[in-house]
């Protein structure tokens, strides 16, 4: 049966494309859309993808995952780093979640080396650019099929 | 006169019942709903019960208690310990806060330990299960004739 | 059959309604253990109130509650924040510990916002004076029930 | 050609006036964004003047600033000190920013020092109440004059 | 009556222009000094315009300015961070002050993060060059009106 | 009338004369009581002197000084730095409290520079050894006679 | 061109499959070192797979690597959290690195949240066990097609 | 001559057998005692054994040991980590002392990592339950025989 | 042969009588310098009484000390947290140093607590207003007398 | 059967004798190996007692160890506080631990005082000089006796 | 030409010789202004060798060097650790700096660890004693030549 | 007699002249030698210059530094802030180290700024490049002397 894969995306990633490119790359993420529309046909998935610049939304969006979606990969910009509530509600979808970052956190601030949805992740996947939707997909399919 | 107290859920509460329920229980809300309906009543006092997992709809709701409730209790799940906005609007509403916890937030990790709720709250009542609302609505009852 | 419940007073709680009333409140420690008389009464519950200024006489006290009491609950003072060994006891008497504080602490000094008790406490009831001893007493009847 | 000045308001500051008044003010915010209108009139700038208590909708308002406004002021209230994504909007608006408070944070609570929007922020008023909403939009405009 | 307005520079100052101009800006001393009377006669107050790299000479100034000034700004350079003495002094003469930086602190090194003079400044004003001055001259007037 | 003066000596003083005597000298609690009480008799003071390695000794004599004594100095020895009981204690007393120590704990080591006494003492004097004792007396009868 | 990709395991990794399987897998690194091999002839790459406890020598390795390799991938084990000089070898090597853990670091002791080799890595994946060499795998082979 | 040695035991020590049993073993403390007067009548050693539950009684114990025995063996069990007292009394009695723990602190909450008494002692044994006494008193009697 | 002590006032400390008198208290530095003068007359000693705003020139005076004065009484005021040269010049004296305050720094705000002439002074002094000065050459005296 | 004991020791303990005798004492490894087969034949035990200077050579033994030992004595020296892989290491082995030091860390600079060698530590012996080693000896053989 | 080189020394340096030898030795300023004259003429240099108690000396004589000078040799003494200013007068100066220590500070009390002056200094010589001084202008010189 | 220096390089050293140029220079280690053994000539010294990768292989070398050489001039480059083994041997071998630099690690990374080194180095000379080994080598030389 496919495995049915959530990819959200958090607050400021519609910017993408225009948004420092030097460090998140030129791509939208209509384009990392395609992408990932792509992979998830490769692999036999299905994809719901959605972004969403609203703490409250995500989590209404991942409390629907439970029971509807079988894995949630989800980039939580910067809420990674202050919203215990969707650390909360990843726990609560008791789904298994890869974290997935653009750029590598810990290359930057030291207020985004500290991570909440590491804390619940299955794995984590950063720096590889839009690169690192398609294998986080991948790694989604994989973890679903074993569990 | 009848005290009216606002009881408020927040991030993730929706999920009672489902979510870790080796540590908050296995009561859903509606049913943590119907025992503080149960005791409002034996105490003569007004209930007006809430959840969101929007933090803009909670400072909406607590905005609006200024004037039309005696009292909030409030749960506020995990923006607890990340909401300064939160905190400003319980001191706006200038009406006593009781802080309430299902679990006992100091058993668990390190950054549930600092409430910028606590700094604000008449008083805290936590770790007694779905038994602390009765508690809480006691008390607040208890503040508001005080008051 | 009645729960059985020990109330144990820390260092310096022989001093209220004398001692800062604007933090403490103004009633004697005698006028509140008649409200706990009270309320152990109304509940069918037996009890036994104490007070000690000496921390290896409460180590005591709590040793022999094991077996001969079904709940503690403690207003440690200023134990709370330094006494590795009463937070041994409490462990080893392997009774259901009610953490109870007549004003908020995290609304004081910062060395009152961590307590060794609440690691080990089922629940915790603070900040509501007096009328606190009353629910932490319905606390432990309600706790001691279940167990 | 006339600069265009977007002036946003946090959470909580629709209660200015009647909210802790000794800290804030007795002015509402109606009255801060007259005498808004009035010094923008009177520089010949443009004024989009807006509240909100919701952090996604402060986001969505700045992302929708990007080439329709020339600089943000912004009042972030409770979010200063929080919200890492309003931060990364803020960067991403490509806007000279300018953070406003009423108060002087300084002289308060230790948990309101650190600001985030302060380290993307061009420059930074506060502690002069509402006189201080025109001292920056005349900070503005001059911006907008040399960039 | 015209206000009497004090401006100090503390350590540095007196090269402005050319040093660090990408931080500090290209105006020397002396032209911001002009702008600061331009602006002090247009808003029909008198102006005492002072540098000094020596903590104990702009001691002694804030000493004298008591009853013979009605507000001090200052811009302490590298003593806001390190000098209590000034901070104590700015207490001492009791005059509303105005905390002023060209550059915004907080986009540079952590140790430039903490001030004392914030802690009695009534506001602070940092991040707009020189036209900062002329911001800070306003807001003193303002304040002195008050007062 | 006569000053009423509690001298309170805390754990391990009874050693004194024997241990580390380089740090605290050779003279014993005996020979430093004879001084003390001359000391009294010069300034027409009476003298309680007294010495326990009991915390709660301790504190149950501070209670009782409360009404039958004019002010208490207090050596709090290891105490001093770990005892928030003792703390409350001399608070509730509601008298001018001397904090006294022979050596200069801030010459020691670290955990010897917090003192939980010295955030409720009217003053402190350490470092003078036996010498120290008669002018913490002479203080005690020179607060008392203003107070 | 065929792509090179060397890949480095630091030390106790040659006792996987019989080291605390529940955190690291069933699995031996021969066999991991297969699934390796498989992924990169399906990608066209040439493999060099290595292991050593001895700091030292996988600093030695690194060295050689630059100019006879295309990239790096790296699972450090213990020494990303201790070794400086590791971190020094990966920048002298000039290749773009990715770091690679079988579990979830953040998931376990604090001080393994802490890792030089992110602080120069290109990007990381953890948290997926034994497949997630594949994962890094197929990373460094386009990061190389890219660069 | 034969060493005498004072074995102490600290607060909730009396509680051996029954308290938590997987962290410090199922025996009494009444068959260590047993385990150690077998020990030191093999090495020829008098033995004084005591335990309290008062810091206290504990000092006052170790006052008079100065000069009626060669060497102290304590396990001060909670007081191990707040009592600055019971560590100057061990200073105070000039004699060699021995720390003991039944568990190993260091795998332990962090609150039970520094020890005030290690500070003082000459060496430290933990870890090995009941049978750490007896190699204490070894330790003890070694030591004596070299002093 | 009469002691000679040199008292130091450090910045601000001109300004007593007006600066904060509830803090500081209602009497002049000269004032003051009359009480000191008349203790150190029936004492038997010589005094020097002094005050500057510089740093620079109080190091020079202690420097000048060396050899020409018995002992030093230092009020260092804000320099007390902040100066290490003040502290190095201290040492450079060779003299017995008496730290003195006129209020208990403890009771006031943290940076306040720390002090560099504490960890060189003979003694401290603190809390005793005016009064302490007095006490201060009395041991100042006194330590001059043993050395 | 015989317990078989592994015997390690870490860098520079080859240097033993010449090395600090005033803290590690003047006996050298051959001594102390000499003393530790004594110790051994006496319990019936085989011995294996080694030294490396190289953390990988160490690794590599303990590796070794797993299946051929009953239990590991190791003096981890300069290598205790530093080596996450040697901890790493002494886990995978799957054997008791005894961890050794002849001084006290504690007693020494605070770099010495966290160990990561005890959070794997059956127990810990420290502080008794080469004795120390004997006792640790017996201490392996009674822990292998009972697993 | 002849590199110019200015040669300051800090607060307290005018004691050498006498002030606390053990740590810097019993050579005067004057000898080591001696020993710089030797050298600098010796490699054909200017040298002009000064030394305050006074910051604000200090700082004056650094912004004079620009463009008088070509390197600036400074051992600022306690300034090291506590002056902001001193650091940006130095970079203001745009010269190289070399910063020079008598002794090691890492090996004395933790305060002297941190420099303001490490931060702009292009080396840092220390613990050399007045030997220390020479290789500074000799590297100097060499800097100056490169520049 | 000829005086006899061990130069020791640490791990990645041997890149020197490829390695980050910017930072380190573009001479080889090759070079450096050369420079030192000229130097060491013009001064009559015996030069041992020397680099490993491998901790272990430094420390061996360190230890037959003892009785064989007269001083160690030691890069340790990486291992500066991590090895507490290297720091153990430095102090074994009983010789004047000086720790050297080619940048200034305290305008780097933070965990740049710490140095194991540094607590056991007679001195430190940084940021020099490849001068900054002939000025340690004249430093050794001079040591040598002298003791």
């Amino acid at each position: 049966m496919a495995s049915r894969v959530l990819v959200l995306n958090g607050p400021n990633l519609n910017m993408l494309g225009t948004r420092q490119p030097e460090i998140y790359g030129r791509e939208t993420l209509a384009e990392i859309e395609a992408l990932c529309r792509e992979k998830a046909r490769a692999l036999g998935a299905e994809l719901d993808f959605r972004q969403s610049n609203h703490e409250g939304v995500l989590i209404d969006w991942i409390h629907k995952a439970r029971g509807t979606q079988d894995a949630v990969v989800i980039n939580p910009a910067g809420l990674t780093h202050t919203s215990l509530s969707l650390m909360d509600a990843l726990i609560a979808c008791e789904l298994p979640v890869i974290e997935l970052h653009l750029s590598n956190p810990h290359r930057r601030e030291p207020f985004r080396h500290d991570s909440y949805v590491s804390r619940v992740a299955a794995g984590t996947i950063c720096g590889f650019g839009s690169h690192g939707y398609t294998l986080a997909i991948e790694a989604a399919v994989r973890l679903t099929e074993r569990g």
